[in-house]
């Protein structure tokens, strides 16, 4: 049999933006608006009304912003203000104007000349039926109304009473929605705050900011690094693990499978008899130390970012507190992690499926509770394509339940789509191929994949040039021209992005050839640096740094568009602000070894520039500007001298 | 807290086909396959297993296909076998081959020299694990292995052994999934008898079939017509709506308001004291009659596609039996259809959402299922746009859940996401924009659309050249060889098209200029014809039908692919079997009014053809043959001798 309540009137059909089928939540950035458009579709001519419905994640009730009927044939358009960081559900309704639908049928007759007696009739039954159910307030005036669309007057005068707007308004509250049909999903979007999208970061050890040279650096001492990183232009720190380190096979420099006495060890072996994961390694000071030196650093307006790596040495309390987590060989002793051929002598991998892992999800939660507590609002989590996927979809979640300002930095240098799906289950920001990417064609086919496809919807790079991991080989050779490349591509493709110290002082030495790692490695040993060294960056990062402060077009993130210069090695692109008041355009030699020359060829109407434009570019690494005209224009770039410039377009 | 119940070890993400998120089924034909591909996700290096999962809908049990890893990253794909018509349903599943994924460490362990003692206890353990729960049969050579994996031979032959294939598929079978995952909702194919793909429609009048000349035909006298339209190559006749005309207000010749005596009316206005859509008009004659009309059809190779039209006249049975189901004025009297200023006041709509609509509903299914059981499966439905969205997405699927042989055709002029909702709620074909696009420009852009985009999952076009209601001006000027050029295109471009009566006779008069309707439309009058009159285009349509009926690559739709000639008035495109055994290569002279030369540069990956091939282009339609050679060669289409070759490339 037929059952009535099965069948919507209106089909609402492919709700935008939607990922993965409601399955995953789309992102923004709070104080952002989202778009939402839906195909709405009825039989007939119907006048229908639309609205999108929204709620912050666990409320009841639905709040909602009218949809509009877009150029694009059978597509609405409304609303969501992102007021707050949290989750937000949404779905669409719709519904039949009845009024409007009977108005515009008697505006069409009256039109064509027809006697409309039975129409009137039947308008004054609607607005009956609408003060049968109305306000007592309102009922007066619609039966009055009614009265009136009933009434003896002559039908010119009935017909003009009827389409008067006053009545048009009323009837839109008081009748009720015929047909209500709603999406037959919620939809999801995560607001992150502004961190999420626009941040620049600098990653150090603070063991290596000892006063004393030579000594294992202390949280306290390290403080004394943080004025030098604010005046950088940076507003995140991001820490290695700052944890316990365990002994047991602890790795000496350059990854020797021994260490010598006085090797401080790999901070990614956590865990020895002082503590595991929420504590932290006495030689950098106790936890008030920590509390210290994240309350001195936000005094600098700088944020801290903890590492999460889900791995113990073998000396972390768990090994012997909870062995049931760990995989055990069947002599009883506990598996070192390892992909073969390849051993990690210094870890034993944690089993995220073990019989009982919803004790050690949880207690994996507490950790980063525990952090979060103390202030921590943002954390790079290490590996995370090397535990469950499934884990990082529910803990991100819950604590951003509690938490909505938390903030998840996925380093998956891993598969495409498992580094997606990591994206999809909800990390903030993503490490992404970034190093890999060093050539015009490479980086264009790269940013367009990444801000063109889906994976704008939920993926935010988060462009470090460097890591202790990755010395690029670009970097290796390209001298201290490719530092400055890679600096400027990173902070401006990117509104996210990062350096590992060290950078601004050019180290490009790798272990060996063909390797990525450093030679000596700050991993596996104490590295003091002397920042104010000859040749170092460092004017030119902040000069970076407030380029991307001081204009909103460099904090945002698809408003990335390409522009065509006559020479392969040379790269220019624009972003613009939402108003199209702050224009930038940045123009990069790639080469870091010639100098390039390239006309480049604007793309107008992307920069509302045309054939006979006269504008101002201002190099803001440069302060020198130039008048342009039109919309292709010469530059060359001595890589020596300067191999970019970031132009800010400006009115002559 | 943590329910273990929620997590999947393994992410099946984004199984495809899946269309509107599984809300609407994709379409396939008997005999076909189904690819099914999903991205199969897990943490670390497991060696997974997947399967395709598939039943017929209704029943309990699924049936598996193993899926293969392919060569995309991540990416998995299996085949379901379409044995039936009907709809299926399908889903993914996958889990860790333990087994696999040991061996696989073993492999490399033991390639890297490392003694594996713990590791063959570690598959001992496995072994034992699986022969426990197997079957009593092969529980003592588990027993056999797994004693032998950690027993006293020499290392490297339990490594042997361990490795061999044999134990790799007794394992496979024996060992239980772990971690075994399912993607979380069910998609649905419908699969359709391959009339749905390929038909060639005839569309015409029985009563314009009287042997007395000016006098109304009947079903008998019709059934004279059947061997023409047979010879002509058709297979599919579709007839205009077959029940009692409405005599109130019934239209006159040439749609004038006042019909006079004797004027059979349209035949759309249905329904009068001989009853209503489950009627057969008495003058054409009796059920009995259309069932031997039938049956005549059939036994020529013919089947009959009745016309469904949800309106009625206003002396249709229902206007007394059920005055609930339609709209009324406030007067109480029935509402005529309109849409202002255009009246139809020889019908009177249903009211498709009136109050007691399940029971009108369930009338209309019980309509249907009339026919269905005289043997009718093909359904040429009127305006479906007009009617509920929802009632399509209910009828069709429960007329095919008994008669899944069962054929809808949407004659739904309306604007695109509207027509194609009407096909992923359940239409196996639409009438298309076809007659609106004359250019080679327009046309490969429409082609494209339709065949490129998602469309082609589930809208499968049937291209009339022509129907009682359009005659477009592109025939009223172009003459002969505009209706040869339309012809080729509809039934090249689409596997499935169709004429409607009179085109073979070249009939071009519009009631008057600007309009495409008929002069003296038969859709108001009887029109009996000489269908061998001078000038008809018999020859021309039966060799282009018998062309579609000897090549395979005609008679499908997705491997349509435009080829480039240098002249815009000229068109190439091709089509191949899967096997590229047959290969057609359509030239078109776009205009009607002059002869056209071009250059052809062919696509030569999709013909398998190079620049240095030699083949021979064998024009079916005049039977001449040219040796062509490599990838670019010359055409010259005079309209008036042959505005087309319909080559089909043969080897030398």
């Amino acid at each position: 049999m037929v059952e009535k309540a099965e069948f919507p009137q209106v089909q609402i059909v492919d709700v935008r933006p939607q990922l993965g089928c409601g399955r995953y939540a789309v992102k923004r950035i709070e104080g952002e608006t989202l778009r939402v458009t839906a195909d709405i579709i009825k039989e007939g001519h119907d006048t229908l009304v639309a609205e999108v419905r929204y709620r912050p994640q666990g409320d009841s009730e639905w709040r909602s912003s009218r949809m509009t009927y877009s150029y694009n044939q059978d597509e609405w358009s409304g609303e969501i203000p992102l007021t707050d960081p949290g989750s937000v559900e949404y779905t669409v309704a719709s519904w039949v104007d009845s009024w409007a639908t009977w108005a515009e049928e008697l505006r069409r007759k009256v039109a064509a000349g027809r006697d409309v007696t039975s129409e009137l009739l039947e308008g004054a039954q609607f607005v009956r039926d609408a003060a049968a159910h109305a306000d007592p307030q309102v009922r007066p005036l619609l039966e009055e109304h009614a009265e009136q669309l009933s009434g003896s007057a002559p039908q010119p005068e009935r017909v003009h009473a009827a389409l008067l707007p006053e009545m048009k308004s009323l009837m839109e509250t008081a009748q009720r929605p015929e047909g209500l049909s709603t999406y037959d999903s919620t939809l999801l979007v995560s607001v992150d705050r502004e961190r999420a999208r626009f941040g620049s970061w600098y990653e150090f050890f603070p063991r290596s900011h000892a006063s004393a040279p030579g000594s294992h650096g202390t949280f306290r001492e390290a403080e004394s690094r943080l004025p030098g990183i604010r005046e950088l232009g940076f507003n995140v720190i991001y820490l290695p693990p700052i944890y316990p380190i365990g002994k047991t096979n602890r790795k000496g420099r350059n990854n020797a499978l021994v260490a010598h006495p006085g090797d401080p060890g790999s901070p990614w072996a956590i865990g020895n008899e002082h503590g595991g994961h929420d504590a932290v390694n006495p030689e950098l000071g106790t936890i008030e130390d920590f509390d210290h030196f994240l309350a001195a650093a936000k005094a600098e307006g700088l944020e801290i970012a903890l590492d999460f790596a889900i791995q113990c040495s073998p000396d972390h309390p768990y090994v012997r507190e909870h062995p049931e987590w760990f995989r055990r060989r069947p002599d009883g002793t506990i598996k070192y992690a390892e992909n073969p051929p390849k051993r990690y002598e210094d870890i034993v991998a944690l089993d995220m499926w073990c019989e009982d892992y919803p004790a050690l999800w949880e207690e994996l939660r507490r950790v980063v509770m525990f952090w979060v507590k103390r202030g921590v609002r943002i954390f790079r989590v290490d590996n995370p394509h090397t535990k469950p996927l499934a884990f990082w979809g529910w803990l991100i979640p819950e604590v951003r339940r509690e938490y909505p300002d938390t903030i998840f930095l996925a380093e998956a240098f891993t598969r495409p789509k498992k580094l997606q799906l990591l994206a999809k289950l909800g990390f903030s920001q993503s490490y992404t191929y970034y190093t890999w990417r060093n050539s015009r064609h490479e980086l264009e086919e790269y940013l367009t994949d990444l801000t063109r496809s889906e994976q704008a919807e939920y993926l935010r790079p988060n462009f470090f040039a460097n890591t202790p991991d990755i010395l690029h080989e670009y970097l290796q050779h390209g001298g201290k021209p490719a530092f400055k490349i890679r600096l400027v591509l990173a902070a401006t493709l990117s509104p996210t992005y990062g350096i590992y110290s060290g950078y601004e002082l050019c180290e490009n030495t790798p272990v060996r050839p063909g390797s990525e790692e450093y030679l000596d490695s700050e991993k596996y040993q104490i590295r003091q640096r002397d920042f104010s060294a000859p040749g170092n960056l460092n004017e030119y990062i902040r000069c970076v740094n407030e380029a991307r402060r001081a204009n909103p077009a460099l904090q945002l993130y698809t408003n990335l568009r390409f522009h065509y210069p006559d020479n392969p090695s040379v790269m220019a692109y624009s972003k613009s602000s939402e108003d199209g008041s702050n224009r930038l355009l940045v123009v990069v030699n790639t080469d870091p070894h010639h100098t390039q020359e390239a006309t480049v060829h604007l793309d107008g109407g992307v920069l509302g520039l045309g054939h006979n434009s006269r504008y101002r570019v201002h190099d803001l690494l440069t302060g020198s500007s130039w008048e342009w005209h039109g919309i292709s224009n010469y530059v060359r770039l001595d890589p020596h001298y300067e191999p970019a410039h970031m132009f800010r377009i400006e009115e002559l």
